[in-house]
């Protein structure tokens, strides 16, 4: 079995400017990984249709899917839509279904549906739409690219929707020991000499310094065999205990 | 004057698995703009090495100065610094004075210089060092290629190192306006004639829906030409007061 894998596209210049911090990348990610996506790559590109073009070709023809996010709302910087139809070489106009949604929701809260709000039903030519149970304007699937809102909640409704139409791969398991007072460089070799035993499972080591001597190391194992998992684990603590640290195992 | 442009590669898998929620590209931003070097880009990727190689070369023939974070440290999964050195095809050993500086500190720390702790001493032929006043291990400097710890406390000290090493550009300045209770789709019409109307000023929207009634719009405008930026910051107060609504300044 093939392991799909995935990537994700941020547009915006409020996350280049530094306006906004991203969290879609982290819960992309964090939903796709239990059903065996991992996400292999992220890039985040400006508001210019020909950086967004190029950056979809690349990562469409890398990954089994896309993710993009932000971009497809009415304002005129919001140029997402137009950037995925030239990307696919197609066209794009008004969906009758999406206009007859989102007219009826626009009567409904008594709000005039503008062409501003008319350019949110501008769909590619073939893309399939993603459901937007939050605020209407919906996304769209243009084959394996996945088209989101950037507001984070919207986003994430999305996801609900995109779900089943993913082929999941192999789950990766994980766990995570926490071990405060730990440092790096005491653990760097013999975390080497686990990683070298077990390639199949990877190991990550990451280290907190949040002063008032709260500090330590995480050290994460991911793999598909819980077995080995469990073995891993098992050498984690022990090296830890070995250094008179006790390790805390996080909620998986 | 060319405006000079920056890149950003954030490097690792904890990036990509959602464990971790990157805040280096935002502080790298933050500082970078007063000093008029705007953020274009940005890659996250593994910690695979050719995949580190080929963004680093994609990203430093692409803008004038690229920051990467992340994967120098002592640990197996740290491997930017020879991934570094592999995308400038130079070769990579331990620098004398890093290693002279770190002996030192982890003497006074009372702390073992482990061979794992002297591979944070290794630095691409070629390279000038970045301090780390946080943690000792530094930084390196390989032409336009700026490489800086993942821990985001010591990214920002090192970006203080770097700093004079910069040739800023232009500042760009900007204001953001908060309109509570404002729709995108009541302003899209005119905000897009505004920004037609001043094309070297750059108008962002960008709605939020914190729930409990807390929703609206931030308008941002960046512009060089402080005067220019005035007038339309008048237009979007205008548009926004036509509507009901009270625009609010958020500090520059």
């Amino acid at each position: 079995m093939t392991q799909p894998t995935a990537a994700v596209l941020l547009i915006g210049d409020e996350l280049l400017s530094g306006r906004t911090r991203d969290i879609n990348l982290q819960q992309i990610a964090q939903y796709l990984e239990p059903i065996g996506i991992p996400v292999r790559e992220c890039r985040t590109v400006s508001d210019v249709q020909e950086e967004i073009v190029a950056a979809v070709n690349a990562l469409r023809a890398k990954y089994t899917y896309v993710f993009t996010t932000g971009g497809i709302g009415p304002t005129h910087d919001d140029i997402t839509a137009d950037a995925i139809a030239a990307a696919f070489n197609t066209g794009i106009s008004e969906h009758p279904e999406v206009i007859a949604d989102m007219a009826k929701r626009y009567e409904a809260m008594n709000t005039e549906f503008t062409p501003a709000r008319r350019r949110m039903a501008r769909i590619p030519h073939g893309a399939k739409i993603v459901q937007n149970p939050v605020s209407g304007a919906p996304g769209f699937q243009m084959e394996n690219v996945f088209t989101l809102a950037g507001v984070p909640q919207i986003a994430r409704a999305m996801l609900e929707d995109i779900g089943p139409r993913l082929e999941g791969g192999e789950r990766v398991h994980k766990v995570q020991l926490r071990g405060t007072g730990l440092r790096e460089g005491d653990i760097a070799e013999r975390l080497g000499a686990i990683a070298k035993t077990y390639p199949s499972v990877s190991i990550g080591s990451y280290p907190w310094y949040l002063g008032m001597g709260d500090n330590g190391v995480a050290l994460v194992a991911r793999a598909t065999d819980t077995g080995l998992l469990a073995t891993v684990q098992g050498e984690l603590e022990a090296l830890m205990r070995s250094l008179g640290v006790e390790p805390v195992l996080d909620p998986a």
